[in-house]
């Protein structure tokens, strides 16, 4: 006789919600809070304990993993990929959250698609380009991109 | 009382299907025109005004914005993401779409998978290596690869 | 009279399942193996062919092809791409079979989130940092990361 698998199904569950919140299923979002007006675009994952700010829109194919906070009025364009655990352990973490690493965005950040965003912080007013990989802190406002992403241009406050 | 989001679905809308077109649900596709033969993958989103040639295949997990004219007989690969908007103004243009940029691709394009399309053109007969980010013109038939994509190798024609 | 498209579905038909295996809807699974205890999380797919070791995690937004195998107790993270034509034709291969190229993960192997995996053999042990671009065979364990991957640092064994 086979096997039987667990089938599980992307949902909506223990989310708050801002007010005039928009998103496209198919979503897996669960236990995170998006901020009044944020949009989340199709075949997008939020994870547990995340943070969305007012105004954000998380755009189609991101993935955001527990412990990233998105500040408000960033733009998360598509396929974008955060990361909680760099493997330090020679391999995944899993269920050892002590080794887990959290992320901050601040406002007004933009990330380009295909993106991916290590643990770090990011301050306001970033702009980090398509395909770039974010792999350090970034503390002043500016364009970055590459792989490992690095100052393009700063933009003038 | 919580807040109430609203809630779209992933959809065909408004698409323009040439004859002989194989899509695998769940897509969101609206607005768009997709020539003769041509197959999309899952988990794939195209958005208004995008063009496909006859004979074109969009693969899983791909994105295509606004402003992308692709030709015929492209494959276009895996989580291959488009992009109309560079952030020039230090964010993203939103409804400013005399920001928004186009991009036109050939025909017999093929670009492989994890790439990232700025907005530029291409010519007939370029090869994009995967995990590329594409960020000017070609217009030279060859095998291009990297961050930022460079020539590799002509294709002699 | 408008053209009408074949529509097909994300689903699950003739995968062999071992004990204990999780999914989460939507995936597209077809003619593959998952050992036993393996998780396969949302907008995944899976294709003929591909065998996936006790114990392995395919996470969110990953594709893998035809002709991959991989090993027991590896970390596939999110939005990973695996590829097995290199448009070596100067485009694909398409039903060329005798064209595609075989890929091997071995044992305790973690790829980190939108990597891009060409068709290569990855020893057992080895760790893929995020948003890298492996092209080559990898016969030493060890952290190896950027486009193209090169190594980052050796782990001892």
């Amino acid at each position: 006789m086979p096997n039987e698998p667990r089938k599980l199904s992307a949902q909506i569950r223990d989310v708050e919600f801002g007010e005039n919140v928009t998103y496209v299923e198919p979503v897996n979002m669960y236990g995170c809070k998006l901020g009044d007006d944020c949009f989340v675009g199709p075949f997008v994952e939020i994870q547990s304990s995340v943070t969305v700010g007012k105004g954000t829109r998380i755009q189609s194919h991101t993935f955001v993993c527990e412990y990233v906070d998105i500040g408000e009025k960033c733009f998360i364009a598509h396929g974008v990929m955060f990361i909680n655990d760099l493997f330090q352990i020679g391999g995944p973490a899993y269920g050892k959250k002590e080794l887990w690493k959290s992320t901050k965005i601040g406002n007004n950040v933009s990330i380009g698609s295909n993106a991916t965003i290590l643990p770090v912080n990011i301050c306001d007013d970033v702009v980090i380009g398509a395909g770039a990989v974010v792999t350090k802190d970034i503390d002043k406002p500016g364009i970055y991109a590459g792989n490992p992403a690095k100052l393009m241009r700063e933009i003038p406050s």
